[in-house]
């Protein structure tokens, strides 16, 4: 098959680019190719669907920022249905957590986001739930967890049908023309020299040489240009050609909940027109939890690193284990109301880890871009990120975020890479 | 076994490394385990050898700059053979080149690097085996190959015997009271909670965890702290505990020349104390080759990276048609002298390359300071790195390198790394 652009990935980067690159070179042939058999199947559907605009680094700031007022465009003028909920963050933190903190928190206040630190005396009474001082109790000592001094809550956040999303931009995709092949696998990328000379061992050193599509499980695509954005399979595709894909995968857990004793979760006043708990993230071990207001359900992730092992796993699971020797054990104490609560249901995903900064990449190669190393926070930058990445197939020093604003292009590459690293990481 | 400071790894970064730190901590108990029979034998004493203090990052000048000197002092003090020869490197470049690159030349130079841009024409008069200009040889457009317009001499560069000075740290390290251990392998880091409960399952996510050591070939080692410098073998240590060692492998060949044909090359006058050819870079292909002194050969390799997978091998082997094929037309093009001349010797190494930044890691992690991503220059930095590492273990916010300058240790970590991006890479 021959096309324009070939697109290996139907994920939420995969799509969101797909999409783009068509909108903006309509004339051109742009394929998305995926081995699974509908979108977001690899990990993006996956995922908890929380996003924030609460980062510490501006870039990734910007990237949600403007994906988060793309998200209500999407539902409230294109008519998608993305179950978006404005249910907020609260970061629930020690003193001493948010005194070291405070600095970030500022800058971000500075950016625009809206946000607010709320006092103990505040948490307790809008919260019944929550407990946020364990006294002499020698458990909590012994489980190093520290008291409830502070949440910040952020504004614009909250939660979204990842699913929902990711089909939503194949809609949008599909109805500018473009073409999704599922079940197409791509084997390998496929490198030639710019000037063949159908002698055996091309590519030569002195060649120069690019990509020139894939190998797949049906048949050989020829592509001008192909964006490698099937996240954490990226590797298999690049470490063959030696280009790096500046990410590592690593699991990541959900546990859903649905029982009566946590409907007080489901009755918090004050904090979002729900009446609902946040996304909240406890100040112990990188536990969150957040109500998943269409099945009224409570979905808990636990964002452990140190441990955690990076590997690429076909079909990763959920352990039963980790849920109640590990997070049990600190979710009871802040919030009691789990006491003896097991899941109905659990699943596990893979994130696309870059620990150099914890930013997405949005880099090009000879014949190719490659879009990834989301980092667990994709889903909530997949506007911009899309927009970015047709931005570089264009050439352009600038890609023009929703909105308006506009971010410099090179900036979330590698060569001129220029961003802070991320430090509020979950 | 018990230890204060466990090593990992007899590379030339463990070495130096270790040396510092048992020069620093002269009471502690530092010990060097690797799985080879000796000092070097992983990549390290498979290294060109090549040293230049001509780097585009300053942090990189910064490192090689201040080690070459430490070179010095180890055999002009110490006593140390280490075959030191300032032969200089000659990057050949062409008119594009040059000037795409002169904004770089000019910054080493301002750094205080001696360094001489030379012509054509002194090219011509000083090298008469070089061609710089292929005219219409139709065989040499074909290569793409461009004429040689320009070449920036660094003198502060040459070759060193990678094999003796791995040894010399070894030997410094042992006279200070250092242990090393050969045919010891580490199989895994070991990752306990801080404090122990006996509680199968452990260490909890709740745990704050740290590494104790390593189970090894020979049993478990207890250390306070431990150095992970296993090169490209890190990967295997650190991926299971979802530590990110920031390189991947990739496989470098050399190949060693003895041959009369190629007597030219010993004989150039005007630009080294010893009238032979600089390590010298060829404007096409990363192909780079230098006289070894002690053996009167040419040691050759090529730098190529598109199409050069990343794949850890355990014993990776040069390809007898990566010469004939690949790297022979275009040095042949160059230098006419090697028409017909074939490899007396090849072997083969991998660097730990860092694609990020091209630059060093030198990071903390619980228990653990993480030394690596040497990225193909690890020989000519080793110094700092090493003093760098003992630094950080110290706490120190500098290091001081040899001759007194000094480096912020954060610099080179990962969380507050302050680098430019290496551009000049062979």
């Amino acid at each position: 098959m021959e096309c324009d652009i070939l697109v290996i990935g139907a994920g939420i980067f995969g799509l969101s680019s797909a999409y783009y690159l068509k909108e903006e070179n309509p004339g051109k042939k742009v394929v998305v190719i995926d081995k699974y058999g509908g979108p977001g199947q690899g990990n993006s559907a996956k995922s908890e669907g929380g996003f924030r605009n609460l980062f510490a680094s501006e870039t990734n700031f910007l990237l949600a920022d403007s994906t988060i007022d793309w998200f209500k465009h999407m539902e409230e003028d294109l008519g998608y249905h993305l179950s978006l909920s404005y249910i907020g963050y609260l970061f629930l933190l020690s003193e001493e957590q948010y005194t070291g903190q405070k600095a970030a928190w500022d800058r971000i206040r500075g950016w625009g986001a809206e946000m607010r630190v709320l006092e103990r005396e505040e948490l307790q009474e809008k919260i019944p739930a929550l407990v946020t001082d364990f006294g002499d109790d020698e458990e909590a000592e012994l489980l190093g967890l520290g008291s409830v001094d502070y949440g910040v809550f952020g504004k614009k956040c909250g939660s979204i049908d990842a699913d929902a999303l990711t089909r939503a931009y194949e809609e949008e995709f599909l109805k500018l023309g473009g073409e999704v092949s599922y079940g197409t696998e791509a084997k390998s990328l496929v490198l030639k020299p710019e000037l063949e000379l159908e002698i055996p061992g091309e590519p030569f050193v002195w060649q120069d040489s690019h990509i020139t599509g894939a190998e797949t499980s049906k048949g050989d695509i020829h592509a001008d240009t192909t964006v490698v954005a099937a996240g954490v399979w990226s590797g298999g595709l690049l470490d063959p050609l030696g280009i790096d894909s500046f990410m590592r995968p690593k699991k990541r857990q959900l546990f859903a909940f649905k029982d009566i004793r946590l409907e007080d979760l489901f009755k918090v006043e004050g904090l979002n027109e729900y009446g609902v708990m946040p996304l909240t993230i406890l100040p112990k071990a990188a536990i969150l939890f957040r109500p998943e207001l269409s099945e009224s359900s409570i979905w808990l992730g636990c964002a452990d690193n140190l441990g955690r092992k990076f590997e690429l796993e076909e079909d990763p699971q959920a352990e039963e284990g980790y849920y109640t020797d590990n997070v049990y054990h600190v979710l009871v104490k802040y919030f009691p109301c789990f006491e003896d609560v097991r899941p109905m249901n659990s699943w596990a995903g893979q994130y696309a880890v870059n620990s150099y900064d914890e930013l997405p990449v949005v880099a090009p190669g000879p014949g190719m871009i490659y879009v990834g190393a989301a980092s667990g926070s994709g889903i909530m930058k997949c506007d911009a990120i899309g927009r970015i990445a047709a931005a570089l197939y264009a050439g352009e020093e600038e890609a023009e975020l929703y909105g308006g604003r506009r971010f410099r292009v090179a900036d979330i590459g590698i060569h001129r890479r220029r961003v802070e690293r991320e430090s509020l990481v979950i």
